[in-house]
């Protein structure tokens, strides 16, 4: 199987209590396709980058085994640049500098190499950029969708219009209160789910991820860690995690998907360890294995009964 | 084994956006002996009451299986009061009114009948009361301890010399971030456990709670709810779940610490479903099993290779 990925790809400049990272790879994309290239060989990216976007990244990216013919490169524009300074609680930040650069005017066109991706991750963009690219895909599998308030509160009709094409929408706890009105989250999830997607992934950040589908609701804790040096990326690497195995897998069974969510908690819980992109750069399986099996630890115990 | 809880016996009124109730049992002595006592038949209420306090009530403590012989009626004043009042979300309240009455005077004896309890309970209270209570025991097994910011603030002294005699504390996360100054919850714990006790678990209210053993760290999510009708008494019950748990098995490794956990979190998911105490007056063991059962459902997942 393959996996389509569609997104940003940006210079960042991260500031968090425990130092910066100036003109840093980032962007949506890179997150999601750098970890979904644990989990398959097949991973086919499409964004834009501008003529400032350093060749060694571009180098980068294809060591990862990921096909990006359809990155397109401007000859006259910057990359997009986003410049954040986190909270000392790592929970709020403050975006300082956001220059859209090549994406004002991103058009996607998926080649027909592309079109029969079977698996599509719609990573954070404008709703209507989202649908351009699912009315090309010629009969994918599972479209997963991320979105976020920005689109919610500017550009509600289009967003509720790509709701209605894909099947699991990953979206965080305020996002998702925000989106349905609903304070509690299991109300809010079942609202969303008559808007299209039949599988939602409510993303509670420091306390884990709710998968919920058909009856199913599924709880993952966030990864207990002493030290968080900067979650930029890390609900964009939660997706490349989960959909990175669902490709390999191509089993879209309720014990599968809670499978992914783990590998996508896991995934997130070692981005988050450095800075940047750098908690995912060169990560071997058993890294990757030993955090599935803590995962493990942390949430299982015995069966008793009580009587 | 035998369960020595003291705490508080409340009369109280309660304002959610659902509903209210007026002067209904509440207290945490109250919500531990009563979660507890689904458990074990042994468990020995230590507390006060005044004149007020119905005759009802202290014949469904009774019904309970509870020994009450540690219960003292005032026969001058009245049962502690207390008001409270819950902002839409549930999650921040305000107190309306809290009049200590009987409390203002409160001194525990112990009875020699009740001082070779192996499991002790020390329901929030102000810590040099909570002290008086372990200076009476003869050889406890095992000492839990609530706490709250008030006495944080307002007894920080009495609360270090308790936490020194104390096993098991458990406390909310944001009480367990004033109390060691560390935002990061891991670091936090292992700061209090330098404190005195060896076992924290920190609740998170709607997040769960998280277990911290040796080098365990044990994540229990809060029960998905789509209705919680009132979060009174929630975190009692939870303790009293945990710690009837372990009077009944009398094990305390980190593998049935785990089930307590869950247990607890099962009969506190209970008892919010319905006003004040009404949740867990009247369970059945099939109740409370399935309950368990679904908390397996909601964090479980299946052991699978990545390669």
């Amino acid at each position: 199987m393959s996996l389509l990925v569609i997104g940003s790809l940006a210079l960042d400049t991260i500031e968090t209590p425990f130092g910066k990272a100036e003109r840093t790879l980032g962007g949506s994309a890179t997150f999601i396709s750098t970890s979904a290239s644990y989990f398959t060989n097949n991973v086919r990216l499409v964004g834009i980058v501008g003529y400032d976007f350093p060749q060694e990244e571009i180098n980068f990216l294809k060591s990862k085994n990921i096909d990006i013919s359809g990155l397109e490169i401007s000859e006259t524009k910057k990359t997009f640049h986003w410049h954040g300074k986190y909270d000392f609680d790592l929970n709020t930040r403050e975006s300082i500098v956001t220059e859209l650069n090549v994406f004002e005017t991103f058009n996607p066109l998926i080649s027909d190499k592309f079109k029969d991706s079977e698996y599509v991750c719609l990573g954070n963009l404008h709703p209507a950029i989202q649908k351009k690219v699912v009315e090309q895909m010629s009969n994918p599998k599972l479209i997963m969708c991320d979105t976020m308030n920005f689109w919610i509160e500017g550009a509600k009709d289009d967003l509720l219009n790509i709701l209605k094409l894909v099947n699991l929408l990953v979206i965080n706890d305020s996002e998702a209160r925000e989106l349905s009105k609903e304070y509690n989250l299991v109300s809010a999830a079942k609202k969303i789910m008559k808007m299209g997607p039949q599988i939602i992934i409510i993303k509670k950040g420091e306390h884990g991820a709710v998968l919920f589908m058909n009856d199913l609701i599924f709880s993952a804790p966030a990864f207990p860690l002493e030290k968080v040096f900067d979650p930029t990326g890390a609900g964009d690497t939660f997706a490349g995690g989960l959909m990175g195995w669902l490709t390999k897998t191509n089993d879209l069974s309720e014990k599968n998907l809670k499978l992914a969510v783990i590998y996508g908690s896991a995934m997130a819980s070692l981005a988050v360890e450095k800075f940047s992109l750098d908690g995912i750069r060169n990560l071997n399986y058993p890294q990757i294995m030993n955090r599935f099996s803590e995962f493990k630890k942390l949430t299982h115990f015995d069966e008793v009964s009580l009587i």
